[in-house]
């Protein structure tokens, strides 16, 4: 058994840090590799890393050396986080999965691809079975051959933790609308958003992220071709969704402020939302995964919840909250969605994936 | 012609200063007589008011003394301003009504009496006809009819300046959806908003609000009976509005997500429906009024805009910004909307209010 | 041996809420009783608390019933802690005192009683003798003795930390100024700081707070007279103090930028200050005391540091972080300290006396 | 008489963008030309600048071309104002100077040159006169001598405002602490202070700006020599200054708590120093300079102020607010001073040193 070796590409930058925070301490993962830009290449970490998290760097992860983000240094890793910008992931990540890696990448770059899979790990794992026919059928032939798994956008996460449940127990959603007040540490820290930007002010606009929200959720909610090779987004005439973005002065996260429509009449009550949302109970918790949340959604009473800086850690970042579920006069409800970007929606989602792989034997 | 002498209710309260501020150096009006609590009565206004404005108490204000709020306290006035709390205005203002009196108020309990103007003076200044009438008439007997004109909730206020234009040129509106992002001043400050609960964090939740914006949205698009007497609101099947509403750490200006579905087909083009808000004058500017928006609508191109910090000045918080307009994969359009809270969501409108009534001989 | 019963007063508000989390899991204490106004008697305490804390209240606290704060309603009790308010500590925790009760208080009522120590657990736990000495007098007459023993002011625990080690080195300190940098936390939350006063602002202004610095520093680095039965604050004119205050939107950790002039000549070199500050490991942690840090101060090297975000967790805010220290042109030095307000500030203080009380058998 | 032509250096820049604001409304100046870098030259300058200001650009400014920033590209100009960032600023201001241009620059390069002024216009502008005379020798020689003013830095402003009166009433202070609290809007916007550094969080430093306030304030108390031809700042034994620095979340407005001792006995009192203070005026303002405050220092008596959102923008930015004057227990006295950063901490005292070049003719 014993522990899974792990490497992290783009090591020193916000996410990879979350990575090493997270890995650090992991009963199943141990870091083996760490991977940065030429200028960081040789270093130990402790030195190549600028540190911003608000625990200490570990000490575990003090005198890792750096290496160059190329497969050959990472040689011996059972699986590979990569938190590199996607200015450098596209090129690099293809040549982890052509050298045979698992790799788990927050970039954006190969969300969109047909046959990779975009996971919520809370949500979604089902659809890692296209990548585990995969690698059932080259074991088989005593190859290891590598692939892919996205993490997708931050605030995605949260807009579909919730509708996962309802979809299951009410039918299809045909009309969604969300608006975010998204946390800073999303957009990293070098220089990441300005003081002055978030300084008494919002900014209503995240660039590309509300298309991908709308994207995104279609083909995480979605499914595969009968060969279960393919993702098959929904349509967008069976799914309509509008997403409008904010960066607010909030350290880490996203609260979304959303409504809905179910396809079918008549639609559920308050009380069966609420409920429905209450009793959802991931796949991850019942494979008796390390990182999952006990209570997936924390349904909140109060009028006034949830909060990000009071709600936001619930599961240690990776229970999603709901509150003020209520009638909606122009779809059937609103409520409100908190999430813990870097944690559901980043480097934490990235490890409770692993976490799956593993519990699957597929790593 | 001369002066209107002007008198504020509540005077040493958030409302009341800004009240204050805004007339101290007006060409149209001088304060006369400034009501608090007993507890205030009878000191000059430098001594009895915690003053919290970042321009500087008026010295013109600083030495009027504070009298109670009693209709013959303020004996003289040509207007009088109410920044009563809500628990208080109940009864003084229908004392003032009573006794004759001019009442412009901020507070929300007569907003929804069904012959009681709802006015947000960018927009629907033609509701004043049903005073006007009332005034026009007892004039004409001889005697002096008080009456009230009530103030729109500051972010209603935000929320139907763009409709007003839209709903002219391309007929009625028939889905409203908006998510607020509210500044804390609007709360006052004794306490107003805790420190604590804007500081890295939002709330998603400020009490009544959804309802009011819901609520007055339908009065001040709505008309009146044939008699034209009464007001009549948009009926609920017309115009379903939805809100969401959140206080965030901002100190001026709310920010709202809109999205909005015309009731006629085909629906008018990004194009027009900008045009139409670039061409937007409010009658209050045609009347001459002093304080009027020269533009009454700002629609801005930068796709970050707007943003509180950069943009509730404009038009000295008179006009109103609008931005990102594109097309709602649900509705048919959203865009982001801000204005100035305390100026066109609040004393700022009763100020424009009292400058339409005395431009129509009202006052 | 056995977990010791502990009650706390004030239960209800900021300070209480505090002790309560430190109690729920503690492993030497559990909570006996629960005191608030009489408007919450009666209640669950679940019921009566308005819960602000980022961690959820601790399932085992919820059903506890709050009682009013009457010496009856604590019978039992092995030791209490006070979250009162100033305006109600003084008689309560007098009566407590008076029936016998161990008591350990946050408020300021009695600091500067001659024979009530003035406690910074990590800094002069020796102050306790005081009450030991009477505590074991009393015991060997069959008699049980009530005594309080007071937590020092939020500001004046991070100060007098890096004091401590430095004059048992280097000799008195005969100048001191600190200008404060404050987390709004120490100020509760009903009100607390207004939003509209740390937004875009600092208010250069605490009340009290800076004649409390300079005043209870004297008596926590003073001693006691030669009977050890009464404490004998620093002269005026052997150590001067002057302290500035401002309340900064900080949520959590208050930053003090210190400087200092050794009395001796002549002075140390920085690197023996910083050196001295390093070695220093206080008593608590030597008794074994569950919640002393291991590292009692921690000497930052990076020039930007302590930050409040990022430092004000070590050792679960009961340790200490001292940055920047170096060479000052008046006096000897200067450097900036970081201590987390409301842990070694204020409640977590009150649990590290109470476990050394344990360790010494004074409960 | 007519209007001078003012050219800005570094105007796509924070300072620049400052600059022009100030300039576009001004009666003595008019803008003449505008440098940028190569990427903006030949633009117009709304093309070219990301503007960052709560005022909108000006009509005026909108078209002018930006050009390179060379002396050929200035000529014409009266006045040229620097913005430059250091790095660029060294070779181009010397090159303007060499070309027989009077500049005014706000970047730190030639501050500490024996012949360069370092100017606080409201403060010390009697060491301008090393600069007059040389201009009308080499006007009386039919030249035209170029010659370099400099700002000082912005926290150095506020410090040294407040001194200089005293210094004239009560003798040489020998002792001098501030400890700051600086507004974010000083580090420009591209990037400038990263919000996740100033959200719930302050960097208790600033890079160099210690130094800075230490060095030139002993420049700008400072004398020249007999010949009026060098500056000789003073000594380090006569003044001893301390700094520390700390960046919070503030838009605008440095906050300093400084005390000081004065080197003669007995001091004076606590009113002495405060009427000391109100009664000063300064010689721009008795020049009849455009931008003077009529008000150099207010002295605040309420408890809690001076504010930076309250008080920051008394006399337009140019005035000085102190408060909280009272003794101190270490030094003679301790105040909190606030001054607006960028007003006259930077572009704004430009903007008064040319007002004062004017008044004198020098220019």
């Amino acid at each position: 058994m014993g522990l899974k070796k792990a490497g992290v590409l783009g090591a020193t930058g916000s996410v990879g840090q979350r990575f090493i925070l997270l890995l650090a301490e992991h009963p199943d993962f141990e870091i083996h590799a760490l991977g940065a830009s030429s200028r960081s290449a040789g270093k130990p970490y402790a030195s190549a890393v600028t540190w911003k998290q608000t625990d200490l760097l570990p000490e575990s992860a003090k005198s890792i050396p750096v290496s160059e983000c190329t497969p050959e240094a990472f040689a011996g890793c059972d699986i590979v986080f990569s938190g590199l910008d996607s200015d450098y992931a596209g090129q690099i990540e293809k040549d982890f999965v052509g050298a045979g890696f698992a790799v788990v990448s927050n970039a954006k770059n190969y969300r969109r691809e047909v046959d990779v899979p975009l996971i919520v790990p809370i949500v979604n794992p089902e659809h890692l079975s296209v990548v585990e026919e995969k690698v059932k059928k080259s074991k088989a032939e005593g190859k290891k051959e590598g692939f892919l798994i996205c993490i997708s956008n931050c605030s995605t996460a949260g807009l579909v933790a919730p509708l996962k449940p309802l979809v299951e127990a009410f039918g299809p959603i045909d009309l969604l609308t969300a608006t975010t007040l998204q946390a800073i540490s999303g957009a990293g820290f070098s220089p990441g958003v300005s003081g002055i930007d978030v300084l008494d002010n919002i900014v209503p606009y995240i660039g590309g992220e509300e298309d991908k929200m709308e994207w995104e959720t279609k083909k995480i909610l979605g499914g595969t071709n009968k060969e279960g090779t393919e993702f098959v987004p929904l349509a967008d005439d069976v799914l309509k969704v509008s997403a409008q973005c904010n960066r607010v002065a909030v350290s880490d996260g996203h609260t979304e402020c959303i409504s809905l429509k179910f396809a079918n009449r008549p639609a559920p009550s308050v009380e069966q939302v609420k409920q429905c949302l209450r009793d959802y109970v991931c796949d991850a918790y019942k494979l008796g995964c390390h990182s999952a949340p006990k209570q997936t959604i924390h349904v909140l009473e109060e009028q006034d919840r949830p909060q990000p800086r009071l709600d936001r850690n619930r599961d240690a970042g990776y229970g999603v909250s709901v509150g003020r579920v209520r009638e909606d006069p122009v779809l059937d409800f609103k409520m409100v969605v908190l999430s813990h970007n870097t944690i559901i929606g980043a480097a934490g989602a990235g490890i409770l994936i692993a976490e799956i792989l593993k519990a699957k034997n597929v790593i």
